[in-house]
């Protein structure tokens, strides 16, 4: 895919870095301090995801989102076991199949409205418990927000881990964009997690401004028991680990990452605003967060990739994929609105 | 291990990043980018590479450093295959049983001097090719600069390429240090890994003046075919590919790669210098790179680690390791040197 | 599942072993021979496998019918690679995880009819193909017959293995049951794989009249180079292999294999006879090898289970499985049809 | 290896099975069962091994020897775990990376005389324990008797135990020839493994008079804790399990596991005795079990591997091994010792 215009609405992860970032790895830079996290900006930012999830919990720094999902399923399940999932979450589709190779961990898909899964869903993957052909499940795993941008109420989230609970599963959540789902609700990350049963929390910078970190969150210590050893064999042990935690100790300060994540979910918002109406235009999904999903005619979408780098979500219904980053600007937006409704009034 | 003064001689990934590799970063930072690797810093990073190791060769960026080497193996090696290392090769030591869990390949173990492997030690290794109950060995792994500071020379490298090729395996090198060992050399990186039959390196960057960046390069193309999914699957690919990119690019600029590590090199020769001849220190090892190694008496090393960071490496010999960084300075050295004296003179 | 019967409809490895092959072990049982495989009875065995797959076909025997299909997608898959398959696929729901976790292999599965695949459906799943976030089809594979008893014709067969071949994958094939399929079709067991293009064959003997023993036949050579390390790691290497391969040279002696799916599918053919159009009940599925599938109430099904052993297919739907076995006698089966009509005219 | 001699001594495995084995799966054979364990001859053998190994012991039936092992394995640790055992055990060299690539265990091995372990020489292995760069030790396994024949006393074994426990982890016994060491020390089964603290056993048959059956035995309830699935994706599951049920209740009847190993036993001793003192000859290892170890020149070892069966072990030293089995006769002995004697006499 290639864009003339600068900023396009491809992905979150296409934005750079959140200036404070930048100046937090440039003060982290002072010095000699010991590797792999035995030092004081580590114990930094571990305090601050404590101070965010909850006195229990213990979060341990990885490079990446993949990782992230990957270390929980590692740490949470053992040989023979499975996770349940929706049927488009990241885990099952866009991991390149780490969670079964290098987890180990079978991936049971259930097919869901817009990307949520409900104790009734994760019901009807529960028919071969006690089963011993067929691998069990061991965690249940919610992305928040869903792949589609939608969001979880704490309600429902609670209602996912109490049902889990009770079949003997842990409740996973991949918070590659938690932030998001927090600011939507206008509640703390604790709220969604913590406070209503989570049992693990893949918790995401990269998306909303960092440069690149994020964190395995346990919110019960006992998960977390050794986990250092799974994170070194997973590869995912930093060298210099001060500079993944400088960059969370500059997100969960001054509520950066609350206001990068209102800020992408707003754009998102204004473009909906903007675009609802065009004749041969179709909004798909809730815009909750940072996205927006839509159906056009495929010239109008062709037309407009020539000029915007976005994605084609479903090429066969034509449905495409506008993300904002924590970046993106009202310009930016007015300029592809404008975009828009210009090419699908020339195709009417 | 906690130390007093700021600075000491615990590991050059105490050291923080080069002024020129921040630069890099903050620069790179323009903009919207498509992630993943789908970006001209990533292109323009696999040509310096390219560059450097040769026209066939392939680099990929990973985060760290036990990834570059664990994800070489996993390219490299079919289920019931082995690799052959040092005895005290981080492959085998210091990798969390990543490479066997992980690459899913034997790690087979030679006795070495000084941590070098010659195809002799090899040979000995082989006794049970063929023998279904044995693992085959595929790969033959070298540490340049070793575990212990010492280098290969381009024969010794071109005599274990040939004799791997003869015997129907290929040439792995533990290229952490690789800077180190060509600085001290004086020979380019291509002439210690392509031009002598190295067939798969993994390029350290961290430890010697990036943030964190790695490469695994082929230098036959076949190699690197399809790396891109066990790169991805192996919780490797960067979401923003760029700023690794960009460190890469910046370290294979203007011999930055060079000046920190005949900075790093020189300091340690410096050390050794200026403690030779102690009574009751003894130099072990041919410092050849940016360490030291001695023995000297516990009480004294202890006395000393309470103000200079290092490692003790072993226990039992009363053996220290002090490493010199990129940004060790002369200072550094003289200051930590006169206190070795000082401290032995008084035990003596 | 108890049963006052000693002889039901549960599974065709309910049965025991043919007296044949229980000759052929009390044979084989004569005097010392080399462990491993490195005996006369096993090279006798792939000589009968050759003989029956074709010239360039090389047969590995192991233990199990798990084993015989995780072992020939580790050997055919590198890492980051998927194989594509039916969605009920004994691969996908009926191994534990194996394919995944041992095998290493991402498994995609396509809604069917009745179980079997087709190149269209193969298509579906290949719209990842290139895209770095996802696993790489480079199998596809089929069940021969398929678990709910269906048949592929050799031309359905050949375009699947052209479609595969074409873009640049495998075809594997589920044999647990292909003499089954055989049989119904009347042609030999080439005509099902090496004339058609198939590359790796799961032979099953255990569910046809074998004590435990299957093989990998891999009918294009290269596929097989070093397999027996990988057979070996995978842990299934037998001790005392003679006794896998008197029992495959027994199956492939005079027919046996046929001689013994021959009954069963007959068996089959006259319940489904002799229960069609008993009011109430529904065959569900072409009855075309040795299973039954219907429908019928639930409490008929129940009392039904109080005597004879089968399985409830799908308790949503009320749908039994009724599997005839390689000693099921007309007897057992009209016993059982008579049973199936008095519960069902007793329900009516 | 060719011989002309119908019964050599290459090793325990290449002896056939003991009638009563075989008269006990024709046994087996009649009716249909339910598969996969759900049947009475599972039930009565599980019994048996919970007689001999105690009453919280669990039973699990596998296919093979390096199975039993590496299964044990897998069961009992977690990722970024070890295994400590002795250099030569075969654990380590002769299970093909079983252990590290299917259990996902790294192998400690510590070096030996004869074969054993001791508390001191596991303390060696500790020197990592807490640091985060190594794999971590769990378990600790013994070779019960070793792979040269030697055994641990009772003493000794309890001495281990202890010291794994008080360090954390648990003992493993590989049992592959646990009855010839029982055999040899007067004892019963549960005096070498449940009443000295062991924790797993894998307990082998194969060698010792069956057609193919182990088993692993957790002598903690807690570790067999869904031990089932692990043992269905690990390839391990038996369709037919009554078969291998039949033959570890014939083992475990009427002492025949006993009965054979104490014959293999004392053929080793007459094969020791008889060519003790036989110029050119030295015994290099104490003649414990079922196994002689000794030093003859090569040309006079090759003299005799034309005519018997049996395996060079260190090439270099000129050891060769030769190994009894339960079918080995007193003639058998005295026509191989006779011709040592003449073979080495013709060379002095």
């Amino acid at each position: 895919m290639t864009s003339r215009h600068p900023r396009g609405f491809a992905s979150d992860n296409c934005a750079g870095v959140h200036p404070a970032v930048l100046e937090a790895l440039v003060a982290a830079n002072a010095g000699h301090v010991l590797g792999y996290g035995a030092d004081e900006h580590t114990r930094a930012a571990e305090a601050r995801l404590a101070a965010h999830f909850g006195e229990r919990a213990r979060g341990f720094l990885v490079f990446g989102g993949t990782a992230a999902n990957v270390l929980g399923l590692r740490a949470a399940c053992r040989p023979g076991q499975a996770v349940i999932c929706a049927e488009g979450a990241h885990l099952s589709v866009d991991e390149g199949g780490g969670p079964e190779v290098i987890a180990g961990v079978k991936v049971l898909t259930a097919s869901t409205e817009h990307g949520k899964l409900t104790p009734r869903l994760v019901e009807g993957q529960l028919g071969r418990v006690g089963d011993v052909h067929a691998a069990q499940p061991r965690l249940v795993s919610i992305s928040q927000c869903t792949e589609v941008g939608t969001v979880y109420t704490p309600d429902e989230i609670r209602a996912l881990a109490e049902h889990a609970h009770a079949h003997g599963m842990s409740l996973h959540m991949d918070g590659a964009r938690l932030s998001n789902a927090a600011a939507a609700l206008g509640v703390s990350l604790g709220a969604l997690t913590a406070d209503v049963g989570v049992d693990i929390v893949s918790f995401g910078g990269t998306k909303n401004g960092l440069m690149g970190a994020e964190a395995v969150v346990f919110l019960r210590g006992e998960l977390a028991v050794d986990f250092e050893y799974v994170r070194k064999q997973s590869l995912q042990l930093a060298s210099k680990m001060r500079f993944l935690a400088a960059q969370f100790t500059a997100f969960l300060t001054d509520d950066l990452w609350l206001r990068c994540a209102s800020r992408s979910n707003a754009m998102a918002a204004r473009l909906a605003g903007a675009v609802a109406g065009v004749p041969g235009l179709r909004i798909t999904r809730p815009v909750e967060t940072n996205v927006v999903f839509a159906t056009l005619p495929t010239a109008a979408s062709a037309a407009l990739r020539e000029s915007f780098a976005f994605y084609m979500w479903d090429q066969a219904r034509g449905e495409v994929r506008w993300m904002c980053a924590w970046d993106t600007t009202e310009a930016d937006v007015d300029e592809f609105a404008h975009a828009v409704r210009k090419v699908l009034t020339q195709a009417a």
